[in-house]
């Protein structure tokens, strides 16, 4: 018996915007609105449910019942009243028990798909909402409002989604574009220094392998940014956000192959977060990754030393540590030599790492030289403790 | 404050083959060795890890160690010795702990991204590791062995996967094509008759609404297809499914909309199913539903009484039965309505169902008369027990 075999092919194409306001909730403010009735224009009756971080809400005590007042007027969607307030930070990655009140939710409001799930807060609270909306009823809309300088500008924009299991960062996730992005200053306003900070960290290192004039644009803008300018953060969120979106959409957008090129600086910055519990916040570990990746693409005869100094320099002007003890490479098991190796686990088998060649361009490599890290650890080691002397 | 809105659009190509073939794991079969030696030849380790319906495991004893023999010929993709054998049927869609063994499996055995989950037995549990696969790491390759007619013709050549929870059906799941679908006539002789005709109710269902002369070849094949006759049932099964491919390519390959042609037939064998707990098997339903749907296009002018009378030979031909005592519409809140109205909620506010036309044509209608689907439930009925008086 021979029969011919069948061949499916199809493309599906993914659109989204992501939009810039402030006070997205205002009663004034009809973009939010205007985006849902601009939808296509079904006879269903669409839901929109919210997830909120629950420092968001403290810092913003008004925010739920601007979101009623904000449906009151603006009603064609009907709001589910019941806004769920959950904490942020990775804990709502690691604990189950939230991941599943959404799925509740879906269930106990109804929440089908072509109605709406809005997650308000960090980055964490993001991939942990837009997964459960990904795989309820194989995937209802979701719609993220980032809300720290980390998610606006990187992760938010984005299009995967995760929770972790078996103690595993994103073992569990998807790919998935959410419907919208809605980048809201005033939710920077309130944020603390560090996480302030923390997210500039990304738009160093998507200027660095990308894009050379906005990294001289992060050199000009650090003070102001330090100071906690708005404007200038407005610009480095706006610009970091485009450049990772043109990388989404140009490279293989769901990574089916294994180069991961806004990796840069990421390896032992995963590795860190987990070593101290997540008391290093992520952007202040890529911070120090990125460090220590300049430095080796310079040991390693890739950049210049005047061109790894102007990377150091941005790094402690927007006030962030060079380097963490738990960076160096000592003798024996290295938890640092432990992280490159389960990164190459995570890619599947081929390390792949991105190095500088120079300042907006970077090249993948496939392995990285023990000898180089070490002294690479030790001269970040030691210009940080310049720095306090 | 202005900043002007980014917009993001990709497109994702998705492509992947159905083989037929007999005896996929003799060592002299080489199709899916190569298969596997063809995806794109990363240095990454590529392993293979089996799950197997319990079922499929019994009828053909030699199974699991006619795969460790293959891929003992065939190396260059280790196998994971532990192969799971777990139970087949919707049981394993409606408990997490067969999703949970397949998620355990991939923590156990480090399956990454450039590895692949290979699933033998019927739809259910194709749904399940697919749904499992689908979200470890955020997406492993699964590869589909649809060992039942009814998942080699309709549920294992598409894109959806799935389990049930809070006793809703595919309440979590993905759209996601397989890499590959592998379809063995070998599986299909070791099939109870019921389960050998079952399937066949979806190859009805795909000519009605799509395909006038399948149909005709499904009236001249039904006794030849009831008498277990393997080279009819595989041209109908390679049949089915590609009209089925066709069917997801040229349409919206993950249901964005509301229209689902395919589910023709479909809202009261859901319902049917449910009510029965599966002892009604899916084949079954749809076959009952499939007349139902066809009386009531007929009844509500749209077929003439010839043709609804050829659809109902036809469904008569091949063995099954026509209605059950729980399609009737009785007063007060018949179950039958009841469905009708999940199936509403299901899609999400607009009820669409397809009718008939013609034989090879349909049409989507919005509503049903209640009056209309009585009549047609009775006219079954009596119908059914002519046959036996």
């Amino acid at each position: 018996m021979y029969m011919e075999h069948l061949q499916q092919s199809f493309n599906v194409q993914y659109n989204f915007n992501v939009f810039f306001t402030a006070a997205l909730f205002s009663v004034e403010n009809d973009l939010f609105s205007n985006f849902l009735a601009g939808l296509n224009p079904a006879k269903a009756v669409k839901k929109i449910f919210f997830v909120v971080d629950e420092g968001v809400a403290n810092a913003h005590p008004d925010l739920s019942q601007n979101i009623k007042n904000y449906f009151s007027k603006y009603n064609q969607t009907q709001l589910v009243q019941d806004i769920l307030v959950i904490p942020g930070g990775e804990i709502v990655k690691n604990e189950t028990q939230y991941f599943d009140k959404v799925l509740e939710a879906v269930n106990t409001f109804g929440i089908d798909r072509h109605s709406f799930i809005a997650a308000i807060g960090g980055g964490a609270l993001l991939d942990m909402v837009g997964y459960a909306a990904n795989v309820s009823h194989r995937g209802i809309k979701h719609i993220r409002i980032p809300t720290t300088v980390l998610s606006q500008n990187d992760s938010g924009v984005g299009v995967k989604n995760g929770i972790n299991y078996f103690n595993k960062k994103n073992f569990l996730g998807t790919f998935s574009p959410p419907a919208a992005v809605f980048n809201d200053e005033q939710f920077l306003k309130t944020l603390s220094d560090r996480d302030w900070r923390s997210g500039i960290a990304e738009a160093i290192k998507v200027a660095l392998i990308k894009d050379r004039e906005f990294f001289e644009w992060l050199e000009a803008n650090a003070d102001a940014m330090a100071n906690r300018n708005i404007e200038a953060m407005n610009y480095q969120i706006w610009k970091c956000a485009k450049l990772h979106m043109e990388h989404i959409r140009s490279g293989d957008p769901f990574e089916s192959g294994s180069a991961r090129p806004l990796d840069f600086g990421h390896w032992s910055a995963h590795k860190l977060e987990y070593l101290t519990n997540f008391e290093v916040r992520h952007g202040e570990a890529v911070a120090m990754g990125i460090a220590l990746d300049t430095i080796y693409s310079q040991l390693s005869g890739r950049i210049s030393s005047d061109d790894s100094q102007r990377v150091i320099k941005l790094i402690q002007a927007l006030g962030f540590e060079l380097t963490h003890p738990l960076l160096q490479v000592t003798a024996g098991n290295s938890p640092i030599l432990q992280g490159l190796e389960e990164f190459r686990e995570h890619l599947g088998g081929e390390l792949t790492i991105t190095l500088l060649t120079g300042i907006g361009s970077g090249e993948e490599v496939h392995e990285m030289d023990t000898e180089l890290l070490k002294q690479a650890a030790e001269i970040l080691n030691h210009q940080a403790n310049l720095q306090f002397n």
